[in-house]
């Protein structure tokens, strides 16, 4: 099924349709060591989201990665960084964060995300050396992938957690599970689940669904909600409208 | 195979078998590194042979790993290392050492070497961050586990090769592995559906999405719309509840 808004761009490796982001990454070096980590197993692709430090493209720890640096994306936020993919998945260790999202060990998300790539863009996101991914940050996403570590020292070093997804990732799929997943391809894009999203928003705050004193966590519960739908690129569009045109109502008839 | 001079130690986890030695290394930061990334994944026994800079057993890079960095063994060369081990593997990249044995990819092998840690032990040799393992050292091993690298670059870090080692030696069997499927369980049953499309298709009738022309069609696809969502009975729920307040609030107006 091919997806009218997103071409097979047969030229381009698969590997190029995946987006790294270090979500407020501290530490430069982290950053270079994720360069070189992804550079290692052939990923290009690298987006830094709010990092603590922006001198990072210039780390020493980048051996033969330094064109990964340099082009990497600098993002306020996640919304420039995820806008074309139509798969996003956040990264956890064992630690224990509670997991609001499908779930899944590395080792069997790892092929269906790679099947996703061969077609289409997705995003891995990795959380800061300090606190891992916030639940903000997992509301955007479909999927938790989780390293399975020792619970007596779970938290991985950023670098080394890029190493070891971008090796599963790259791993030959001879040992790969088969799929027994929805197809993710032709999903809405994160772009178009965020104006979703917000449009949803906007029409419950005007219908008094919100309220305020509660609306940054019910903010997040809708969205999580929408993104559990795992909605179609074509449906996302409809949906879209159907929303566009009760808040028109909405609106026209508060205007009276 | 029982090994006379190694009993089976039936109390103590495969892991502990394993020694990770590294060889000739030239910093403590990359030690600390391997240290972390060894006990991140439940590995314990680290041996330095040689190293440039004894003085590691500090490394701040050993997050949650000092144990492992105070118990090192301390070697001047291989021999004391290696003695009680039945099975020695080297590490190597993709970087195009000739192989003078038998060798192979590291996800191959490490299903093989984890079947012997469960008798006996072994020790994985990693080299210096420069050279990688010499000639001489790759003499010592009985095989040599390559990491499948990018040839553009090829040399991993030292950390993280050990990190993506132990992360592949610890990984659950390959028959382990599951995707993230959604939850077959908890669907929203046929009449919660129901319900859900009857709001919705009211809602967007006195919002005058629907056309009456083609009313009936208009129906079926949101009917189809919806069940492709497969919503689950909680999510349900909600968007029920978000329906009727957005309806309450649009009758409520226009019979102001």
């Amino acid at each position: 099924m091919a997806n009218k808004s997103q071409p097979v761009r047969a030229s381009v490796s698969w590997k190029d349709n995946l987006t790294v982001a270090l979500v407020e990454s501290r530490n430069p070096l982290n950053i270079g060591a994720a360069a070189r980590a992804m550079r290692n197993f052939g990923f290009t692709r690298l987006a830094l989201v709010a990092p603590y430090d922006a001198a990072f493209r210039e780390a020493r720890s980048a051996v033969g990665a330094a064109d990964v640096l340099q082009n990497a994306q600098l993002a306020a936020d996640l919304d420039a960084v995820l806008a074309d993919c139509t798969l996003v998945a956040g990264t956890a260790t064992a630690r224990g964060r509670v997991k609001r999202q499908p779930g899944s060990t590395l080792g069997g998300a790892a092929s269906l995300l790679r099947a996703h790539l061969k077609r289409e863009r997705a995003a891995l996101l990795f959380g800061s050396e300090k606190f891992g991914l916030s639940n903000e940050h997992l509301s955007r996403c479909q999927w938790t992938l989780t390293i399975p570590t020792d619970p007596d020292c779970p938290s991985l070093n950023l670098g080394q957690a890029v190493a070891v997804c971008c090796y599963e990732l790259a791993r030959a799929p001879a040992s790969a599970p088969r799929a027994p997943a929805r197809p993710r391809l032709g999903r809405a894009t994160a772009a178009q689940s965020q104006r979703m999203v917000e449009k949803l928003l906007a029409l419950l705050d005007a219908a008094g669904y919100i309220n305020p004193l509660t609306r940054r966590s019910q903010r997040l519960k809708i969205r999580r909600l929408v993104e559990r739908l795992e909605i179609s690129t074509d449906d996302a569009r409809v949906l879209e409208g159907m929303l566009r045109q009760i808040a028109w109502k909405l609106d026209r008839q508060s205007g009276r």
